[in-house]
């Protein structure tokens, strides 16, 4: 075992919300040492980087979070849909978000919010091939469908403040700008 | 104003722990829709993309809330130190965790992490000029210094899950292939 290695040994719940739980929890180092740490459990969430030829595929709402009413983000969800895969919550969230399908899906991985506090995990995927979904959006006057033109991807990647997003459209603009 | 400006009307604390808060909070939308939000409220945090010639400094820890012994990030810390800037913080930070100060610094902007739940903001930094730090670093068994080689990169890329380190190991990428 390594100086690293460390086993959780309990904890309570202190708040049960909507969306996070947090918790105390204890772990115990190989080496004997006890330690607890506060942590926001958070259900996981999926992003989509979605552009046909000429545009990505973005919405712009409000986020209370923030105090923003305009917050440029990559279609997304809540991992919420018991028993769906990421891949499937994602292809939800693409229809009802922009009232897209898409014809071609690709994983961008996966990556950890923010792992100093929280267990939250964002799976990342392209989609392209896009077209009309069968079922319409939903209707929500809040989000604002935004096509951004893919010739003016660096100004797009200044502008964003989103984590899932600002990682995708990076990984987008990398397999563009350097040839993948 | 637009359908998607809202202002705060109250809320209330559910539980203020050791380093987030968790608030519901009230906002009245322009067209008169009152919503509630769960909000987990945290100090914000830096970042420290590190580099030389040759390779990019890195810190590999045990991270309890992932369950994870091995999270390779780059060096950081949170906002809680009163009285100084992002810069001053990360300048701190770099020294703690890794031994090292730098002669250019430089931003790379800042992102929410997870701006559907929380206002948690990340400061990300750039950091050059690398020469060892006037104090040491602190003393903790459990964080492992890793110099990666930049010849590297895209590997290391592929196999870190830390949104932060993400992000600022992609805007490096970005600056090197692409002849920035």
């Amino acid at each position: 075992m390594s100086e690293r290695d460390f086993t959780a040994t309990g904890g309570e719940t202190m708040y049960e919300g909507r969306i996070v739980t947090v918790r105390i929890e204890r772990f115990r180092f190989a080496d004997g040492e006890e330690v607890s740490r506060e942590i926001v459990r958070h259900p996981g969430a999926v992003g989509i980087v979605a552009h046909d030829e000429e545009h990505v595929w973005l919405v712009r709402q409000p986020r209370e979070t923030v105090g923003d009413p305009d917050v440029l983000e990559t279609p997304a969800g809540k991992l919420d849909l018991p028993g769906k895969t990421p891949l499937q919550v994602a292809q939800v969230e693409l229809a009802e978000e922009i009232g897209k399908a898409a014809d071609d899906w690709e994983s961008l991985g996966w990556f950890w919010s923010s792992v100093g506090i929280s267990d939250e995990v964002v799976h990342l995927f392209l989609a392209r091939g896009l077209r009309d979904a069968p079922a319409q959006a939903q209707d929500n006057e809040r989000i604002e469908v935004v096509t951004w033109p893919l010739a003016r991807l660096d100004e797009l990647i200044a502008e964003v403040r989103d984590a899932k997003t600002r990682i995708g459209l990076l990984e987008l603009r990398h397999r563009r700008a350097c040839g993948r």
